[in-house]
């Protein structure tokens, strides 16, 4: 992959979305759903969509569903330099497909879940299963974000993994994702890696993030309050930055006193007026009606901008 | 699925083995050792085979190379009664596909993982996915056998959860394997569904399992050591039962001493002299020479069967 420097992509910066996917009555993905989401995510000025995330529901998903959701965005007119599907797998060969499908259609990066069923695995083992994806998959174009997701995958990459996977794929391994829910873990990645584009997973360290030199955050709350985290995000060297990331903090706060998933789909539900937004795949489950109900208060009350 | 009666099929029952998976060289993997050990493993008188277990690196395989190693079994004469595979992914679609297929093949049961992304799932949400499962497969000839094992999914069944299915598909959910490696856990199910067929996935349990009305033990040891269990399952109602038992417990003892995968990977190459049979697909990775040479050594000391 000497020639690899020719494409010179940029990485990705600011305020990336793990976009929420609509499911039919017959739990099927409603394609026609989710691309009006990811466009209206656009519109209001959302840095990159990173589709098939863990708010996705993307491991309730197939390997197929993921691809002909992802062709269908490409097909509808979404330039695919601002995709970064999550394409990590439990098993080599379907991340390896998913990776390389991505990287085909163009798409500016890739967001990868280490490998997750086995526990206690070794950063040996780690490593050698994004080295043989990487290797396979053999396009100069990919490029990896390593998704640090601990207290869902339980399986993460710690930062000596991080440093070695850079080491060895310098033009390819070019950011990461840190949701460990733990700012230490990210300020430790900020001060090891200057240059890295690295993704806080909550928009409560956003400003935190960036002044540390990071990339910005790939955020859930990003499917539903795009414009304030894109408006945060534009103004963060400006004198109003502590105030408007004080504002989505506590809009954070709130939402976490609910199942997230569940609760970000109720938000789009009301925000549309569309119940069918309140479906998820199992094992997740909606929100109960009075749950929602006390969601959608709770976030008129802190100014939360609830009309699409 | 008012007719399922009429194929009255008997439950598992004895000792299975989830069957270790040889890759080659280039990590694909390898039929001819795989068809090699599962007719090794039968003349042994493993009672079943459980493939594409947890030991079986299972998670590590796409659906593709499960079905293809399936298929080869049965084309080469392994009756499908006696195979129980794994069939249980995260995403729903996927665990209807492997079990339809395995249903479609004759097999006498599929072992199901529930869906093990998304951590603190409901037991409704669990319970939803079986449902969808069972449904959409939509076969009077499916037996479903729960796998529990919290330790490696940090996803399992509750005993509630458990009645709940049972209630709901008695002729379908026909067993569990409990791996929680908490005896008190097998006791309270065994305690509370007489005639479910329980396995326990620790064989160190075997013979407590069997006298409290339980199925057997579907134990990672069965690859290496079939015929001693196999004997002890036979036994176990004999004078003879404690003692056979003391001595499968101690070589358990020795083995746990080392990562289990790969260490049970080391025995076999050192068993048939094949020292392919040490490799491991990321993120498992193979036991360090020296490491294995010291569990052979140990394994000699506790009169373990090391002639295949």
């Amino acid at each position: 992959m000497a020639d690899s420097k020719i494409f010179a992509p940029k990485t990705f910066a600011g305020v990336l979305a793990p976009v929420l996917t609509p499911f039919a009555a017959d739990l099927s993905p409603d394609r026609r759903r989710f691309l009006a989401h990811c466009h209206w995510l656009l519109d209001e000025g959302i840095n990159g969509l990173a589709v098939f995330g863990t708010t996705s529901e993307a491991n309730s998903l197939s390997r197929e569903e993921r691809m002909e959701l992802l062709e269908a965005l490409v097909e509808d007119g979404v330039d695919s330099a601002l995709l970064m599907p999550g394409t990590g797998c439990c098993a080599i060969p379907d991340t390896v497909r998913l990776t390389a499908h991505a990287v085909g259609l163009g798409c500016g990066g890739v967001l990868l879940l280490p490998p997750f069923y086995y526990k206690g695995v070794s950063d040996e083992g780690i490593f050698a299963s994004v080295a043989e994806t990487i290797e396979r998959v053999g396009d100069a174009r990919l490029r990896v974000y390593l998704y640090h997701i601990p207290p869902m995958a339980q399986v993460g990459y710690s930062l000596d993994l991080v440093e070695r996977l850079r080491n060895r794929y310098p033009e390819t391994v070019v950011g990461l994702k840190d949701s460990s829910g733990d700012w230490s873990n990210t300020a430790a990645i900020l001060e090891r890696f200057p240059g890295f584009a690295t993704f806080v997973g909550s928009e409560a360290y956003l400003l935190d993030t960036l002044r540390g030199g990071g990339a910005g955050s790939i955020t859930a709350a990003g499917n539903v309050n795009a414009a304030a985290l894109r408006a945060l995000y534009d103004a963060w060297q400006s004198p109003m930055a502590d105030t408007l990331q004080a504002q989505v903090t506590a809009q954070r706060k709130v939402m976490q006193g609910y199942p997230l998933f569940a609760g970000l789909k109720a938000v789009l539900a009301a925000m549309r007026n569309d119940p069918d937004w309140n479906r998820l795949r199992p094992p997740l489950t909606a929100l109960p009606a009075e749950q929602a109900a006390a969601l959608i208060e709770e976030l008129r009350r802190h100014d939360f901008p609830l009309a699409a």
